[in-house]
């Protein structure tokens, strides 16, 4: 298995996210069996079945409809806009909000009296209403990048319907994914804690940092490794992550956990975005709810394909020609067919969930089984990043 | 000369901006009179001639070096389209932080004696370091809105060079106003201050809630003085007054002073648009850096035109055909010699000129000559946003 060979140096602020320089080839296999062996004994760890999207479910929708409060603006066409990914039905999967509300209750090692007591209903301490406030901020944040890059990519659909662009128009898009920033902006304020603002605008600026890379790649960079990790962290993990870390500054934790919180969202969200470009290719377009095969018909090269390309170099040849010549995506997919291109790829996206999955064994002791089980819940995540198909 | 009807019910909250239900008839002479009157009385207060942009001519070249810093971005390309109207000689007037600076310097009643013993060299203090970041902010934020109305508006040129959808494409400008806003979010964290994070963010939403007011206005709205005013205020003199609010709760002043400051921001924004309104139908495309009658040309009904629609209801129509025939343009533009719309729009200006300046004349009494200084220098600015030509 491949594992991003821990001795390497990596930069000592994990908040510069995943500046590793690294080798992908294939690691010393007793590390890489070590790998497996803490992703099935993890999984060990989880006692009784149970659901994290269930576990949070009542908290997820009372969140919901306070984003609806939250997005509504003076002007009718910009309201309609701000709230298009917002409505029933089109929330998506919620994958943030659930995983910064069971963050919030695994961090609350001192969890007050009045938590304890209740019964699983909505806790509503204050401090709780703050850390839900994190949810809804990542969730505004979240669905301004997607209108704005759906209006770059001048894509058609998004969560299985018409992309807010095609809807509405591309004024309209670009002015309510401001709209929402403001709105995250000014939420953020309210908060009144500047290191939780800073990490949340450092989100926002590596979200914007992830599309330029994208679409300014030089040839070299279209087909490095790095390049295509650091652009998904800062795409996709970067948000996670600041966000878990976020929501641990907020609980008042130690430096130290904090990171930790941090290190769970980073990995997470390099596991899930890996998974993404594997769906690409092995999913459909109904179960994506998006075009499939749309990374490579746009010329963006994802993992499966740059591990491909390490056993078949004439692949760069053929995926360079994609964009003139569209049958050679058949062509791509032929050689992709014959690598390990998508099982190594899956390989990378678990070192990435056992990562994450470490970083919450590796948090305090604690006897407390609301945040025993919201701890479980998390670990559990980070399987079903994996083995999901949509 | 008209007036708003001071005595006509105003939303009790200064910072909703304009929202006064007032009519623009011809109101009592007498009061208008007054107007006119505080408007040349105030210009004799102006001693000496000074200009307030050499005033703060050492720091505002501080400040741009500055913000060249503050946009640089990790990517190449991001990087060149986040500077595009930071590099000399296209950073515009460097109204918003020639207004923050003289204000900071205003409200300052209580100057440390490090200021006073210093020559006209620039400041240092830890304080006014802080007020810098202000204007850094707002020059940020009015960009990043300039490089997202120039992509909604198909714009071809800014500030008399190309404008940077021209020059780097759609995609690079939404995603440089996107970068614009996540390091002014940054930075606004960095202050340290909650109350003036949030001022900034409604600012944000203001910019964007008037651009919306302008793209989706239904046709009672497009021919309505209360809705262009309540559009002018969003689109222009909110980033103004809430910066000006800002400078003055960083340097703890009291809420009345910090009421006074929005006050001046508020009406200045107000007269300054007013008068670029006026601008599009008397400037040439040449002094004012971009196209002249774009407004009129692209449906934008301002204040000139409303004014000559009293006395010519049927220009409404001429007006309405103008998207169909631009031959209408010229049927307009003969109306509009023919009223007093021009001279009205300017008297508009003038009275919420006279507001800005009252405002800074009811600031309380010093006897520190920078102080006394910087107070001339807004009020003499009160003055050129009237007479400028560009």
């Amino acid at each position: 298995a491949i594992i991003p060979d821990q001795g390497h140096s990596c930069s000592d602020s994990p908040h510069k996210g995943y500046v590793c320089r690294t080798t992908y080839s294939l690691k010393s296999p007793v590390f890489g069996g070590f790998s497996h062996q803490l992703y099935h004994q993890s999984s060990s760890l989880v006692e009784e079945e149970l659901d994290p999207f269930s576990l949070v479910a009542d908290e997820l929708s009372l969140l919901s409809n306070k984003l609806r409060e939250m997005v509504l603006a003076e002007v009718p066409k910009l309201a309609s806009a701000a709230e298009y990914f917002f409505k029933r039905g089109v929330q998506g999967k919620q994958f943030r909000s659930t995983i910064l509300l069971l963050m919030a209750t695994a961090l609350n090692v001192r969890v007050p009296e009045a938590l304890i007591g209740e019964s699983t209903d909505i806790v509503t301490s204050e401090l709780r209403v703050r850390q839900r406030g994190i949810a809804e901020i990542t969730e505004m944040i979240h669905v301004a990048s997607l209108l704005h890059d759906d209006v770059l990519d001048d894509a058609d659909t998004r969560r299985g319907v018409g992309s807010l662009n095609v809807v509405m128009g591309n004024k309209m898009s670009v002015l309510a994914g401001d709209f929402l920033l403001s709105r995250a902006c000014g939420a953020l304020a309210a908060l009144k804690n500047t290191e939780v603002v800073a990490l949340l605008a450092t989100a926002v600026e590596h979200l914007v940092t992830g599309e330029t890379m994208e679409i300014t790649s030089s040839t070299e960079q279209r087909y490095s490794m790095d390049y295509y990790m650091q652009k998904t962290y800062y795409k996709t993990a970067s948000l996670i992550s600041n966000s878990c870390k976020a929501v641990a500054v907020l609980t008042g934790q130690t430096a130290e956990v904090a990171v930790l919180a941090f290190e769970y969202g980073r990995n997470l969200g390099l596991a899930f975005q890996l998974i993404d470009d594997i769906l690409d290719f092995t999913g459909t377009s109904a179960s994506l709810g998006k075009g499939s095969l749309s990374d490579i018909r746009h010329g963006v090269i994802t993992a499966p394909i740059l591990f491909a390309m390490e056993e078949f170099p004439q692949l760069r040849e053929v995926v360079d020609q994609v964009e003139k010549d569209p049958r050679n995506v058949d062509i791509a997919l032929e050689y992709l067919g014959k690598s390990k291109g998508i099982q190594r790829a899956r390989e990378l996206a678990m070192e990435h969930a056992n990562l994450a999955a470490a970083a919450i064994g590796s948090l305090p002791e604690t006897d407390n089984e609301d945040v025993k089980r919201s701890r479980r819940a998390l670990i559990d995540l980070t399987h079903r990043v994996i083995t999901r198909n949509k």
